[in-house]
This record gives structure tokens, sequence and C-alpha cells, in this order.
């Protein structure tokens, strides 16, 4: 009974990571409601991104200009680069402020079961990089799970043969975490990590 | 260190009912990452719905057409007009797809506590529609809230003056609803209600 514009536009919020489609409802009929200070806004904002984003072809980030911000700005050091699995990991570490080096995304993590192998992946471009010989370290920021350890396992291997350091994230508990919440797995890397204080 | 327009983007979709700012993150980024697929065909079906939806003048549903494909549609009975409060009740009931009367959308109910008053609602052309002698039966479909009751209550006050029927939903069990979850307004509801089978 709604118009045919409704539903197709419902259908497509609908597919939205995180949404179904009761909230795709609630968000259309927000849309129509607020079409002068949400609807029109919201199509401005969508078009300026299609238009203007673009994906940086040094680190794999998105942004408007290509290289991107990170990738050219001149004050961050560029004897670090931080491996990430997808932008928004780039973007939680951009957001906890304290890495001041250079990023490459992955775009993806290596996995059997989903088929994904290194070709897939944003790989080789980030040997290539090591070729400029003032990259002194690499961080493999990678899930901790077990496809995020097979992949830095395989970039472990390659890293080899380049001189620079590999380094992992830390494990144990996170902050403000409480040994009773915590998984067993957690609990026996945070003990068999453990540092005299 | 992301653009401005992703930000931009962010901001107003993290603003849209049931997201917040981690949900608009990852729609974003999905967003990005399938332009074509994604991306563009949702920026055309939002485009379309704020260049065709309409608000019926008649029952206040949303539509391409004016009046609406529901009012309009000659084969529905025009003897009954079901009261609701918003345009994703109306919806609501015609997924149920068994009324096949007109509607009356009054864009809220009434609430002391928000301050909203008859004049704030779609009430006086409900009136004006009973002036058409041929409608027989107003059906209040309005939430059984305070509010909801409040807002019947008024409605079935000033519907006194028109020679129509007047009537409620039913209340009692949901259909699966077991009463070990029930909560006892609802429990109480069932029994004093209760049927002889």
């Amino acid at each position: 009974m709604q118009g045919n514009d409704i539903e197709q536009l419902t259908k497509l919020i609908a597919k939205l990571p995180a949404l179904g489609a009761r909230s795709a409802r609630r968000i259309v009929l927000h849309l129509l409601k607020k079409k002068e200070t949400s609807l029109l806004p919201l199509i401005t904002a969508l078009q300026n991104v299609a238009d203007n984003i673009k994906k940086c072809p040094i680190c794999g980030n998105f942004d408007t200009e290509e290289p991107c911000a990170i990738c050219a700005d001149t004050a961050r050091d560029i004897e670090t680069i931080c491996v990430v699995q997808d932008v928004a990991d780039l973007w939680a570490m951009e957001r906890a402020g304290i890495y001041r080096g250079q990023y490459h995304v992955l775009g993806g993590i290596l996995s059997a079961l989903d088929g994904i192998t290194p070709e897939d992946l944003n790989i080789e471009s980030l040997f290539l990089r090591l070729n400029d010989r003032r990259v002194q370290e690499v961080i493999l920021a990678l899930p901790a799970t077990i496809d995020g350890q097979i992949t830095n396992h395989y970039l472990l291997s390659r890293l080899k043969e380049y001189p620079v350091k590999v380094t992992t994230l830390a494990q144990g508990l996170p902050l403000g975490g409480e040994l009773d919440y915590m998984d067993d797995g957690t609990i026996q890397l945070a003990l068999s990590a453990r540092k005299e204080i």
C-alpha cells in the first residue's frame, strides 16, 4: 500500500549492516517526516561522499585526497607502518590518538573458511612500500582471532626478507576488564604474559 | 583523519532512529566499499522519495499519489475509518492484510508530558471526514498506553456528536504469548475480558 519508492528505499536500507526490516521502516518514516532537516541533508552528504571519496593508492584508506591525509602528512613518522584489517580499524587507531605513523589497510584477513588468499588482500603493495629503506618497524594490528593469527604468521614469514622490526599489539585484560567477565583464553594470555611491577 | 565528507555523513546517519556512532561508522564504511551496489542505489532511492512522496491530504498517509493509493482505492470499504497514531501503524495494519477500510493518521497522540494538545494533531480533519454520512464506524487503533487511552477518551467524547459506531482494538494475550512472560496488566485485562468457548 505504501508507494513503490518507499518500498524500494526501505529494502535498500534494510540491507545495510546492523539494520533489518523493522529499523529500516523506522528510519524511512523518520526521513519522510523530516524531509528538510534529515532527508535532504542526508542525500547531499551521501552525494558528496560518492563524488569525492577515493581509496588511497598507498595505504588503502578512504579520503577526499589522493594520497590520503595520513600518507600526505609530513609531520607523521615515516619509519613505522601499522598493518590493519580494515579502514574501521584505522579509524579506531586514530581515535585512540596515540599513533603517529603510517598505515596499511589489508582489506581483510586470510581465511581458509571464506577462501581468502593473499592475492585477495592488499598485501603485495605492503612489501613494495618496504623497499623504501626508511621504514624501520611494521606493527601487525590484526584481530586477536585464529584468522588474525594465521595472517600474522603469513606476514611474519614474508617480512623476514626485509630489514624491519615486526611487532604486534599487546594482548591481555582490556582497560576496566573484570576477571569474572573475561573468557578463559584472555585470562591464560594475561597470566602467561604477566609483568613484574 | 577521515575526510570531512565522511565525518559529516557519519554524523547524519548516527542521528537516525535506532542508530548510533558505532553503527553509523559501520554503515558508512559499507557504503564506501560498495559504491556501485549500495551507495549509488541508495542515493537514487532517497532522491526518488524526496522528489515523489507527498502526505495524503485526506488521511495523512505518505504516498507518491495525492490522495494516497488507499484513499483512492474504490474497492476499499468507505464506511469504516481506522484512526492510527502514525504512518508506521498504518503500515503494520496493512501488513496484517485483513483490514479493507479507510485510515486516518493522527500524527501523534495527546500527551500532557510532551505538551501535545488536540490542535497539534490531525484531528479536526477526521471530523470533517465524518460529514460524509456514508461513514458508519470509527475504529480507534491507538497504542495501549495511558496517553493512548486519554486520546481514545478525547476522541470518543467528540465522536458522540456524530452518528457513528466507535470501536477499539481488542486487548489480551498476543498470539503465542506465554503467561509467564506477560506483565500483570495484560493478564488482568485478558482475565477480565475472558470469553466462553
